[in-house]
């Protein structure tokens, strides 16, 4: 079985443990404590070098890290990752996207402001952030003018990917109330069949 | 053909122009100057709502974007991306890794400082990024203590996509000689066949 070593509020660990579910494939979490600086330590470097959660743990000792990656892995002829080549391309475009210019922005306000609660570390960084942050879901809001999702129509791993930092980028300061597209699209999102939360 | 919008010093679009040409895939190569601010030109926009070079038109009007997943559709089905599912999500991972842990930090200061030659616009950022950057190359050099490239001991587009940026760290003001293993696959990937530098 998989075993899924991950951080219960990390957005990047949520989107697979979301596919899994949807997936119906059984796996083990193992959560990782990142406050406490478990990330950091040699037993958890040794499953991931790059110190970060999500770690899919494949077979007993084969690691698979970085949520985009782990995302494509997973969803390689599943209905959540389309076969056509531009198709997939335009998946793969969107998780880079996802990582370089959404979540980057969306998830270092949150895990200071909200989860570790200590934004005066990173006061001189927020601004930054929330120029950037903003520029992303201006690209996202406009992209979804037409579409329900951001792919073919149909939801993705695109979707997954981009739902998990959008979804709870108010805890990071973000105020969405002016992209209705945006708040629509993550209601369809919340409403697709197996659907779990952050939380669950 | 193909046609890849790009601009020149951009390590992104540098990518792209080093798979084509190793792949003999010949291709028109259209500038684009960020510096004068053409990537948020409406012309370019409607290329990529995004904003950004690369973008490779890979027939007129198909446009895709995000030099990672360029990277992956281009790669498909050559030996610079490995055709086993778990070798592939190990390139992936690594590609993923490139432009949420190295790139974003690595990039920066070097627009800012070499580039744009405005170093002063960034000053409270600098920092964090250098960091950041350090961090990711320190992952990068432990990696190599005992392999020749990224993934599967051969050039793959991991290796494409992480010496983009890291060969030219130093014009961000990033020191790489307490890195002998990069410095060391530097000269490996500089060596292999077809290859093009930044400024061909």
């Amino acid at each position: 079985m998989y075993r899924l070593h991950d951080f219960q509020q990390s957005g990047n660990s949520y989107k697979i443990r979301l596919l899994l579910t949807q997936l119906e494939i059984p796996f083990e979490a193992i959560p990782v404590n990142i406050i406490q600086g478990e990330t950091k330590k040699s037993e958890f470097i040794t499953k991931n070098p790059k110190g970060k959660v999500p770690v899919l743990e494949i077979q007993p000792g084969i690691f698979l890290a970085e949520s985009g990656s782990i995302l494509l892995y997973l969803a390689e002829g599943t209905k959540f990752l389309p076969s056509d080549s531009l198709e997939k391309a335009q998946v793969t475009e969107w998780l880079f996207f996802e990582q370089y210019s959404l979540s980057a922005n969306l998830s270092r306000p949150r895990y200071f402001i909200s989860i570790l609660k200590q934004p005066e570390k990173v006061s001189h960084l927020i601004k930054h952030w929330q120029m950037l942050g903003y520029q992303a879901l201006d690209v996202m809001e406009n992209h979804l003018q037409n579409r329900s999702f951001f792919v073919g129509d149909r939801y993705t791993i695109a979707d997954i990917s981009l739902f998990a930092y959008t979804h709870v980028a108010e805890e990071g300061k973000f105020d969405l109330n002016k992209y209705p597209g945006i708040k629509a699209w993550i209601a369809r999102v919340q409403s697709q069949p197996k659907h779990i939360t952050i939380k669950d």
